[in-house]
């Protein structure tokens, strides 16, 4: 498939400079990028490739606009665009219908006949399978489960009995939703299993990344809200939920009955503690602990980045002795108080 | 089934007080309980709830006793009192004998007539699953490994070759059991690998959460103690050994041959280095790192809660001259010492 | 099999000492050896039990081999010594040729006939499977991906689209090659998904550990070089570039497009932030945070050692007042200065 430069113009709002009639027909980074394929830039630390590039066009914001003289879509947001041109040029394959005959899929389960079930894959009873719904190899979708229309499972997913995965959602290999949370009362000293009676119920619009884990709630859900998008290997505990559009990067951890808001952006690594609150619009930066509760938007920060490790070493024993310090550093100002009022008095 | 609040009463050994002839049908919170559920508190957040709370009973402690005038089981520990009924309502569905169609089952693999094997399921030769173990859908169970009496393998759960898993467990999606251990040698700039050929024997009671995953011993084992609870995305690497009834939050890793006391609480995202011992009854916060050995029982902590990253940023940078400035701090003290004895001479 | 010391000592270039016929059939620990296995010692924490072990010869450097009067191999590098006598006695199974029936294997997929397919495993159209590969229970190889000669994925192992696995490598179970990156624009408050168009390029004798994720870049290829070792629960995110010979510790986690060197060492848990470089030969100790980039080889650290949790408490409150406490302490220096100008003034 191939789209004039003019036509991507038009369909996607951007303003045209140069050549409106090249074709288009792909995307490419700057520097792989050949005559037919449409380029951007966002990120300043690319703009010494701009130079060389050979792309057909770029995609460039206002203030880019000056550092390249070829053709381009000029955009106030030139990821958002070249993402939207870049699906275009690379939609996500159709859903064949049917069910791979090595898929076992119980005779009690609700299957969509515009789903695809793929080859290992598993549908216990009670299952609801949309229209539209892919069923990756190796899945296997619990008792009760139900997943929304033109949602995708990749491959190996697991979603346990009872859990709802909304619409148009994308779930990673190895993603977990709906395993037990990790509740246990003590008996002297040993732990007793909480029944884990809850859900999981997933918005639509949601991704889910590989090998990432959420737990159902205890008693009641686990809620992950509409657009929600978590990277891979992070873990949602029980009873947690998570507001519209918050977005988790790589190996983040949340404790349980964790209320986050919507549109937060939590940073990878980061550990977020359990019954607490954060308010919506919250950014965390990366392998930060969020401790208590956050009442106001803002960005969030307790990361220490590495220093060579002789110098880290010396700080680190300091701190060790930090109350230590504050103390002396008051009782130095107490007497250097002291030898002042006497110096006025004599 | 229905069973009367003074039936409970006796049963779980819990005080009465009201109408012990309601009858009790479930388990609910207690914003959701009706007035056949039973609901608790024990944590104090949860306290602004009892007065709107429509259950047909509460589990309480005596100290929350006097908030609530409802029917009452009042007991010393709620939570435990409370699992207990919630698992005599939601017991575990009995394991139903049997092999699925579709699971591979090696002609040399013994497995109990009591045991399910579920769907796409592998038993390779020499496996050993035992009475009422329950493996279900995509499980793998390598050559020679052991599953005890009554463990259940929930899905999609490996245990690798020789591994053994005791009684009454329970492993999550995801899990691996017996990979290898991360050993190498330096041979000039490549890495040769020391092969792995210990195994992971994993004790009786024990819970292991959605992709966790538990390293095989290089020579010896890697034990996993009686009663230890793994929640997800749990690390544990080559030789370690875990003490009985110890748990471990999300997220946690555990580097080669740390050897861990038993009763310990290990809070999510922390790092236990490798070599080292922690002694029994220890707790961690979340998100610390355990560097060295820690001989004695208490709570231990590294963790560093965010705050509003500007202010962060600024003490963060102080953070990188505190040797400095307790150098600094050592030559003030020196300098108004001076001053004091030549005023005290003067 | 068993071999004489002697010919252990030639074969892989060690110094003789003590009795050369003794027949050596195994490897094993110090502590279980007996009198015809091989044992070593490389960690001084071992040295204790050099008096008491029963093992028919020791592995030793010059240093150690004055603490032990028995038969041994003395080598510069024990522990390589011993890695390789170890694989000697305990050679990987030979791939035994051929495909389970329960394999789901598309027609247009090419399968070296000296190659393994194991149960429950999926082969989609496309995809090559070269020469003497082990492809496990339950792994996926995506359309269009590749699986270079004697590589092995152990089991339950998501190699995605057009992914490529070099030689000799290992995969274990649970992890994911080809996931898509974590990539989106904003629009408004929603997050709208930017195709993840790349691949991942892995060498040849790499290792990656169980339920590891390694996402497929956004327009370029993930790359991971020859040699490269990445434990357990490592999340490596899209367009990242890892040099050859670099091992990673387990939950290291890596953002986008981070180019990190040759033979660097990566601690556990360590994250390591987007669009940096990082030199070759450096090393991270574990928990640290690699927040931009490390230009020269060397050992970096931000790591944070736990103390009792009262103690540890008092020094972190007076972190957040750093900051002030640094402009308190420059203020004292100016007020001694000013009181030691006006002694000797005066």
């Amino acid at each position: 498939m191939a789209v004039t430069l003019a036509e991507l113009a038009q369909r996607f709002q951007a303003r045209l400079r140069g050549d409106g009639t090249i074709a288009i027909s792909g995307v490419a980074t700057l520097e792989a990028a050949g005559p037919g394929d449409l380029a951007y830039v966002s990120n300043p630390a690319y703009q010494k490739y701009l130079s060389g590039t050979r792309a057909g066009a770029l995609v460039l914001n206002d203030a880019d606009a000056g550092l390249y003289s070829g053709n381009a879509l000029i955009t106030a947001n030139p990821q958002l665009c070249f993402a939207r041109i870049a699906a275009l040029f690379n939609p996500l394959p159709a859903v064949r219908p049917g069910r791979h005959p090595s898929a076992v899929i119980d005779a009690a389960a609700r299957v969509a006949a515009s789903a695809w079930i793929g080859p290992q894959a598993v549908i216990e009873g009670g299952a609801a399978v949309e229209d539209n719904v892919f069923i990756g190899p190796g899945c296997i979708v619990g008792q009760g489960a139900a997943i929304g229309a033109d949602t995708r499972l990749i491959a190996r997913v697991t979603v346990a009995h009872g859990c709802r995965i909304g619409r148009r959602c994308i779930v990673h290999p190895g993603a977990v939703v709906g395993s037990d949370g990790f509740g246990y009362a003590k008996d002297g000293e040993r732990w007793v299993k909480v029944p884990q009676l809850g859900r999981v119920v997933v918005g639509d619009d949601v991704e889910i990344g590989a090998n990432t884990a959420v737990d159902r709630g205890a008693l009641g859900d686990t809620v992950i809200g509409d657009g929600v998008k978590l990277d891979n290997l992070v873990q949602i505990a029980h009873n947690v939920q998570i507001g519209e559009h918050t977005a988790m990067a790589g190996c983040v951890g949340v404790a349980g009955s964790a209320v986050i808001g919507k549109r937060c952006a939590i940073g990878g690594q980061v550990g977020i503690a359990g019954h607490l609150q954060i308010a919506d619009d919250v950014t965390v930066m990366g392998t930060s602990l969020v401790g208590g509760s956050l009442t106001r938007p803002g960005v969030y920060s307790s990361s220490m980045p590495a220093e060579p490790a002789e110098q880290w070493r010396k700080n680190a024993a300091r701190f060790r002795h930090l109350d230590e310090m504050a103390k002396r550093l008051k009782e130095l100002e107490r007497k250097i108080e002291q030898l002042f009022t006497q110096r006025d008095r004599s």
